[in-house]
């Protein structure tokens, strides 16, 4: 999409128009924080051989190294909700994701702190402020965000999607691109589930939201803890679990991360997953057959294997919805439908669903 | 020091006591936030040679890569002081630092929120979820702890100072040890000053928090930028900058890092240190004199070299004070006083210097 100057004006004024309208949206309210805070939960511990010596401290010689945990960061509204928000970020993002939009609005952290339910906002084990790994890993500065950008669906590079919900000015992409952060140790599904679940025990029962590669540890942590109320899954991919017997022929896809294979879990495991609600959300510009256009097509095959599972779920007597978002009357959201421009659209949805399943008291 | 067995019931009794006084603190009163939200600030960017192509979206070709930003999480309460506080980590630490204690009381996040000042907590470039980094790293999984320990002066391991104000059960140990997170590239003071100099430059006039390896940007971004009004730094050590010239005698020390070297600078840059108050705490368990408990000569050499710069930067008009706790009457803190039991009585020293200086208005 090439822009003429005057639809460079028209996309700068539309841009300071949402920047103030943000800030109107900012000095709405002030929060009333009944408490907030920060902590380590989870993870591992190991201690070197030997024995630690004053005189020799630098050697690694019976000392201790914890690893694997989350950081969690949580705010409790006054007169909250019964049921905390859990919020559980993606590849290559932290808990960033939910903060801030990259076009300064609020996220998901203030919209729901603002709806009375407390937050809590995880980086998930070797990522973030949860850095320690217990594993060795080398961090290279490759360039990326072109692919991301398409990825993503903010359009396919250097075009945007005709009707995307993602701010066109430079510094809302920067900031954007700026909010990915690096895993310190290798991504393990089974550590973050791990942690998470530790987390669970502590807080008590919640709603556990995901997003994109956070989906499998996410099912993994209501399979692990019953204290996991309810899953809302944004976008995920590649971590559908089916029960033994059941799995799904792979689904072919020019997606670059070639076809989507499901995952084969116990029947008992894959029941759990039956007892609670479940909702997952797709947002705009996603193939309806398939198709040449990579991302889109990514993102088809993710979708069609989100219906699979969700009928699979409910065959077994559970409750698993898919929101295709435009099909909602919901349009042009990007892979980020929480930040996306529309992103008050998106938890009005998610409040509304809450609501019907009797999570939001 | 051994505990025997009716002391660790003591132990165990003072916790728990802790514990419920922690959390009767939390529920005082709630905080009211007018605003709250997160960002990147700084940090450079670079693209490869070569054209994007769609058709080869993994090939780093012709893509970016933003990276050497901070990540800044803030909050501005109702009816907010001028004077924001920026505050800025030390080595191995993320802005955790300033949040939730180890033990579960509030740090300093919230004990100045309440305050009234507007909080800003930053990941410097390289850490924590400011991660991307435009030089390569390896991370490995080195046991250290006992180092920490006992470099950060809670004891000498296994051993606590008797007076040390750290909590003695196992699980506020562990929350210590696991806000430690590692560098995603190597340490590079320019490259923080440089974000934290933006960041003043988007939020205007404030004061400067560092704390230990964080001094060196922390006086760097002080000399770059005149928005910084002020700046407190707890327990900086190997960064004391003196005008050509007048560079003092290294100081020996049984330290692990050995001698303690001053910087040299240029005059014009080390006057801008003299038109801003400063002050500088170092807490307890410092050497009065040389001597073989290498961690208490370590912070010997620190504090001594602060009262030669202090002296220095008041020699050529400015106004630095080097506040040694224990002196104040303030006692048994660690190389963290503002997470240390008693950090309220710090925090309140440092609210009576602020106000003296007039930058609590």
């Amino acid at each position: 999409m090439k822009m003429t100057l005057s639809n460079k004006m028209a996309t700068i004024v539309v841009s300071l128009a949402m920047f103030s309208s943000a800030n109107a949206q900012n000095k709405q309210k002030p929060m009333v924080i009944e408490e907030q805070g920060s902590f380590a939960i989870g993870g591992t511990k190991k201690m070197e051989e030997g024995k630690f010596e004053l005189s020799n401290a630098l050697a690694p010689q019976g000392q201790t190294f914890h690893a694997d945990h989350a950081y969690v960061y949580y705010q409790i509204p006054q007169k909250a909700r019964k049921y905390p928000l859990v919020f559980l970020h993606g590849a290559g993002q932290s808990k960033k994701t939910w903060e801030t939009t990259p076009d300064g609005r609020e996220g998901f952290q203030n919209i729901f702190l603002r709806r009375m339910f407390p937050v809590y906002l995880v980086d998930q084990p070797r990522r973030g402020d949860a850095g320690r790994s217990m594993v060795e890993t080398t961090i290279k500065p490759i360039a990326d965000e072109q692919f991301w950008f398409t990825q993503f669906r903010i359009g396919n590079y250097p075009d945007y999607f005709p009707n995307v919900q993602f701010p066109r000015d430079t510094a809302s992409l920067e900031q954007f691109y700026r909010q990915m952060t690096p895993n310190t140790g290798p991504f393990d599904s089974n550590v973050i589930a791990g942690a998470l679940s530790t987390l669970f025990d502590k807080i008590g029962a919640g709603i556990l939201v995901t997003h994109s590669q956070g989906g499998g540890p996410g099912w993994s942590t209501a399979i692990k803890n019953s204290r996991v109320k309810a899953v809302v899954a944004f976008e995920p991919y590649s971590s559908f679990m089916f029960p033994k017997g059941e799995l799904p022929q792979p689904i072919q896809s020019t997606g670059l991360f070639g076809e989507l294979k499901a995952v084969e879990i116990p029947l008992a495991d894959f029941e759990k997953l039956t007892k609670i609600p479940i909702v997952v959300y797709y947002g705009d510009n996603i193939a309806k057959q398939p198709s040449k256009v990579w991302n889109m097509d990514h993102w088809r095959s993710g979708l069609e294997m989100a219906r699979i599972w969700a009928a699979t779920i409910n065959k077994h007597g559970g409750d698993a919805t898919v929101v295709h978002l435009p099909e909602a009357g919901i349009h042009g959201n990007t892979h980020f439908p929480f930040s996306d421009l529309n992103n008050i659209e998106v938890a009005n949805h998610l409040s509304k669903w809450l609501k019907e399943k009797r999570l939001s008291l």
